[in-house]
């Protein structure tokens, strides 16, 4: 059997449709009784030898040809071999020409056992190199299939968390002294450390007081709150920050207060190549339990190399955490997660 | 007991000497008996309560002054905490005054036990800010100690690594077709994947034969060899590299050519956010074993934040590999390795 190229779509007969689209799941029946399918489901058919060509080509000349992209048809397969069906969306009005790019990239995975003539969806998969970069923005209801070099696929799920806790806690007044890059309270109240979880304590072996040493973002955050006296005020440490910092300063406060308003308890993610991790359910630094969350900060008009991603995300796993990305603009934050996924 | 500070050094009488020199390794013994502090041995004593003041300054005012760094005496007071003495290099006739900058980051480390009178250097180790950038070929002797804004410390320790390994296969010629990111070989001998591990099988469930798919920087290599015939050789191959990737494209293939001369098989190592993995001993894929290095490569002239650092060496750790950085500059390669350190 063999079908021809028409713009963007292949389109074969009748016998294709029963064969491909009524038993198999494969392309979209048109008007008249034939069957248009997209490139991609096109390829398949001809890599497993159910079509014997298209326009003439064989798979390899199609495949090595413009009309369809090989990092598409590597995920295809893949879903294909999982045992899923798959669809590009239905064009609709505005989409059919203009947007075709967008079309493009997207697979609508269907749940398995089901079909194109089901109405549900399990997957809204895009398609991405591992050359192509990713904006920020483009996350939160999509699953990524990303293509590496040597043609492996990995999946990221991506969603847009809720991130609440219930730590919260009362701090007595505190003394600090600002320094290079953080600030150091000399005498400061159990509470700082002990309930608010607040800096660090200078000696470890110290037992219940002595010195504690605040991060620039936390010294700024217990100033604006008033409950932070040092010389210049908030504005010192910000100011301050901002010099050691930059802008990001600026981006990592406001995700700061963000989140202890949310009744988490962000710390240094330094150790984990983030900006934080957090603790949901903070009542004394003696009963800690586990961070839940890996963040980093970024402004919202991000753009991410695929490995970057793939980066954050294998690391925050292997350390049991969920890797959550803070996307900082005008309007405020928006939070996006991102997991390995096995379809 | 005080103390004055004179220069960039701390100036104390003939009794400190015998207290602090004697007893327990701080300072240097200098012309008519009397000790000469680093600013930050002397915040250490401040901090202990052996020193009262230096120039009437206690050791809160000593460390919010311009005399010590802060971090510098984080190091410091973690190093003597572990049990270390420690010292700043000796000043030599070229930079007691020229780079005083240089050496104001540096400790050398005694073995426990050992002392500045004794001749024996356990780490020589370079404090940093995790806002510091640190110079990719500043690295390779050294412990980098890297202060986290929490004021914790991760030190990592950095090596110069020989990397070899005994894999080696022939190869018969093989034919392959360029795609937009990728060569495919559609009916390749059964030695290029399972024996030179080369590519990945288009299809894992297949068995003994079937397509294999290179990547472009394997197929550049195979190309340049002779092994791989594609239209327009070795030379269209690079083309495309250099299209999809830009100036990467070329330092990468440096790199995997000469992983390959030493007898090291290169993979991809996307999923773990590097450029390659690379397993030292393949004689079959049937038999591969563990990937022992993840490899990122670098121009020599890289710049890492911290963090950077420590989000690639602790995704190593955590998946029992060794975390090497490729620097590449018209030499040509050389290694450096960087592992976490408990001194």
């Amino acid at each position: 059997m063999n079908a021809t190229l028409a713009g963007d779509v292949v389109r074969a007969g009748k016998q294709a449709r029963e064969r491909f689209y009524d038993a198999r799941g494969y392309g979209r029946p048109v008007d008249g009784g034939a069957l248009e399918l997209a490139p991609v489901e096109a390829a398949h058919l001809l890599y497993r030898g159910d079509l014997d060509d298209v326009d003439g080509m064989d798979v390899g000349e199609f495949l090595a040809s413009a009309a369809v992209s090989e990092v598409a048809f590597f995920v295809y397969k893949d879903l294909r071999d999982r045992g899923f069906y798959l669809s590009r969306p239905a064009p609709t009005e505005g989409n059919r020409e203009a947007d075709v790019d967008d079309r493009s990239v997207d697979f609508e995975v269907y749940p398995r056992g089901k079909g194109p003539w089901d109405d549900e969806v399990a997957y809204h998969v895009c398609v991405v190199s591992e050359r192509e970069s990713v904006a920020a923005e483009s996350l939160g209801d999509c699953v990524l299939a990303v293509v590496d070099e040597e043609s492996e696929i990995t999946y990221l799920e991506t969603g847009r968390p809720e991130v609440s806790g219930t730590s919260a806690s009362e701090i007595p007044p505190v003394q600090g002294s600002l320094l290079a890059d953080r600030v150091l309270c000399w005498d400061p109240p159990a509470e700082l450390y002990e309930r608010g979880f607040y800096g660090q304590r200078l000696d470890d072996q110290d037992g219940g007081d002595g010195a504690v040493q605040l991060s620039l973002v936390e010294a700024a955050s217990l100033a604006h709150e008033g409950v932070l006296s040092v010389d210049g005020g908030a504005d010192a440490v910000r100011e301050r920050g901002r010099e050691v910092e930059g802008d990001r300063f600026d981006r990592r406060l406001r995700v700061y207060e963000r989140l202890r308003e949310e009744g988490m308890v962000p710390k240094t993610g330094f150790k984990f190549g983030a900006d934080f991790r957090t603790y949901a359910d903070v009542e004394s630094v003696d009963d800690l339990g586990h961070s839940e969350l890996l963040v980093r900060v970024l402004p919202a008009d991000h753009v991410f190399e695929p490995r970057d991603l793939a980066l954050d995300v294998r690391l925050a796993h292997g350390v049991r955490k969920t890797m959550v990305f803070a996307l900082v603009d005008d309007e405020g934050v928006s939070w996006v997660d991102v997991e390995r996924l096995t379809p």
